[in-house]
């Protein structure tokens, strides 16, 4: 199709998502959760289709796989089976077992005599959402869209289109069947279609790309649309001169080894200088010994003894391997390590292994990433593990939300203030009325 | 200056504010309010010289005022005295007492047996801000960034070039001699150098412009920093078949004329069908009288039997007048309303007149404004009026913030978990342990 009749239609679209999103909002928590345990239920009662539907793309991965044109890995995820459907319809159900994140009073102040302030949480409208490749990952955004009262254009993986396709349509009837309009849920065929919905100002109100970083550096370069998401996750563990050797070297192994694709994962461990000896021999064996590729700093390299690892780049510090590699540097002091961090990281998840409260206050204080962590892997940063019982992403954005993010990334707030004729005026000029700004119950 | 020259000078300033920054966030709320009363008490000690000042500003923009190339009200509004400079200290003191945004626990969750989670407010970093014309804008914004721990690039505009050097200053070396570093604080002479600042990414974590719709459109469309503000105040006066109609008339007559330059003055006006015979004629009669000129749609002309108005375009209904305009449409329902107000209006703010639960309660739902109003001016949109002490700009996004914005605006969050050693991988396999996720007191 030409790219402007794509353009025009897509936009239509969104703009039809937008003016369902308005009675999307009107749901009751009560409509919201049933429609959700719908889509559990369906999804437990057509199975065989989505099961048929994921064969297809299987049948169509599988010579790509053969080929060495996919990773065996993308193929395994790719795959669904009876065992993965029963996650997907436990996920949905924990979404309908959240509280409801709409209508939550968070402010309430009495401006002056019969009038007052409210803030009060409510849906963002339509989301975006574009990722790659797993099919339960349809399932869950739109849980949590709907589960929050927006409206959702998704685009998933073209590797698995079918899976989509069956997935969605589940969604759209259960959805539509407690009262959610099935112009609220719009589904994605092609590139061409993302790229006019990046154009799409004014109808959709938030990104979420979900994906490797190029997709959401993508995303984030050619749009004025909101992004929720992060391109890199360039975390560290620093080791202090005050750490327990024994906890740096069970987070640094579970921080590199327990999934070494995630965002989570370290890429870089600064060392403080008094501990590259008695530490770093010894983790360069383990870490070797599990196939790890180690780039260290001079110092490292002597500090430690170190023989069979690689010399480190000035580019090795700001890359994600996202693979069995490390970037080892030995650093003076926490300053040092910290002056490291906000250069260059990712501003995403960062650990301190130190029993000195004084150089954990400073890590803390002046590490600039959305989690900074005293004696922990930086794998824990995640919505499941914080509690938030799904996650939308990880934000290394400095404006709410930041971090790993739930439901809470798809809501909003307005502020409602009810009057009894009040105007303006009245607080000017010689008489004016004074405000009394009263906080008041919620 | 060759403006790749201007751009290295200007990233160099910026990355000296974001490493000044880190300094800046470490500070006491003690040090932070000292460094507050210091610029109080030397702009009241340096009253002089910055009325010297702006007697040049001001004798520059002299002949442009007289040549009608600078309106009167800039003029005013440039002109600094005694009183203006009090209510500058009254401000800046006003900031000091506020209570000290950052280091609140805003989440607290224990994760597992010595595993736990919390979520804690802190600076956003470095702030960009860039206004027009008032001097006054500057010490504002200066001090809410001091008193919420952020550097701050500011950039004023141009007619108050001195008045602006001699407050920065002030606020310079008041905030170096409470500990803040002088390099956390930076003053842009010229456009060129806005441009450069809008290049800033990674050292620039947020743009505050304020000033005209062309301004704020103009750094939202060049630059890849999140931007806080607003580019225009489309706000609406619905008037419901059940309203009062004096409240109707006293809120339309304040909405339009107490400011008719400020964004949250009305620019539309809704009427229900029912009332355009009972309301109408009244209304224009005295809006006409304070030299409102009048563009209405067919039905209110026909139906408020009104003469001496013009017929509104499609255009009108998406002008932002700033100025003594109103355009006014009749409809036949809130439905109509609503719709009118999501297509056409801004996310700013807008008013319902009614004595309607029903009617109000869906104008509430679903509005897609940051401020939905019952029976009071849309004029209250204000960061002063909601309480907030300061404020630092009104955002009609979606994300965080939203509506009048105060020191809220300015500070972000940090995860913050603290293990003893904890690694993911004891959280999978086949003996994994399980989360807790036990909210605990913050």
């Amino acid at each position: 199709m030409d790219e402007s009749l794509v353009e025009s239609s897509i936009i239509e679209r969104a703009g039809k998502a937008k003016a369902a999103s308005t009675a999307l909002g009107r749901l009751s928590a009560e409509d919201r959760n049933h429609a959700l345990s719908l889509i559990a239920r369906e999804i437990t009662d057509h199975a065989a289709e989505i099961l048929a539907a994921n064969r297809k793309d299987l049948e169509r991965a599988r010579p790509l796989v053969e080929a060495g044109r996919m990773p065996e890995s993308l193929y395994r995820r790719l795959q669904l089976n009876q065992s993965k459907l029963n996650d997907m319809v436990v996920g949905v159900n924990q979404v309908a077992a959240l509280e409801d994140p709409l209508g939550k009073v968070t402010l309430a102040t009495q401006l002056d005599e019969g009038l007052m302030l409210y803030r009060i949480s409510c849906p963002i409208g339509v989301i975006g959402a574009i990722f790659e490749s797993r099919p339960d990952a349809l399932t869950q955004i739109a849980s949590l869209c709907l589960k929050s009262g927006n409206a959702v254009v998704l685009k998933g993986g073209s590797e698995a289109e079918e899976s989509n396709r069956a997935l969605f349509a589940i969604i759209q009837n259960a959805a539509a069947s407690a009262g959610a309009p099935a112009e609220a849920y719009v589904l994605l065929d092609n590139r061409e279609e993302v790229n006019a919905l990046l154009k799409a100002e004014g109808f959709v109100d938030l990104l979420v790309p979900r994906g490797s970083n190029a997709l959401v550096r993508y995303i984030q370069n050619n749009t004025h649309i909101p992004v929720l998401g992060h391109a890199e996750g360039i975390c560290h563990i620093y080791v202090d001169k005050s750490a327990d050797l024994n906890k740096a070297m069970e987070i640094t192994l579970d921080a590199k080894l327990q999934y070494p694709a995630a965002c989570n994962a370290v890429e870089t461990l600064l060392v403080h200088e008094a501990m590259a000896h008695a530490f770093l021999p010894t983790l360069v064996d383990r870490l070797k010994a599990q196939g790890v590729e180690l780039r260290c700093d001079l110092r490292a390299i002597s500090g430690g003894s170190l023989t069979g690892v690689h010399l480190a780049t000035e580019e090795d510090w700001s890359t994600e391997y996202c693979d069995l590699i490390l970037s080892i540097k030995v650093v003076d002091s926490v300053d040092e390590a910290i002056d490291h961090i906000n250069r260059y990281g990712s501003h995403h998840t960062d650990t301190i292994v130190s029993e000195d409260n004084s150089a954990c206050e400073k890590f803390f204080t002046e590490v600039d990433s959305a989690g900074v962590y005293l004696n922990a892997s930086t794998r824990f940063a995640d919505g499941f593990r914080y509690g938030f019982g799904a996650e939308l992403g990880i934000s290394t954005g400095k404006l709410h939300p930041r971090g790993p993010v739930g439901l809470e990334g798809l809501i909003t707030y307005k502020y409602k203030l009810m009057g009894e004729g009040h105007t303006v005026a009245m607080y000017s000029g010689s008489d004016a009325r004074r405000f009394i700004h009263k906080p008041v119950d919620k």
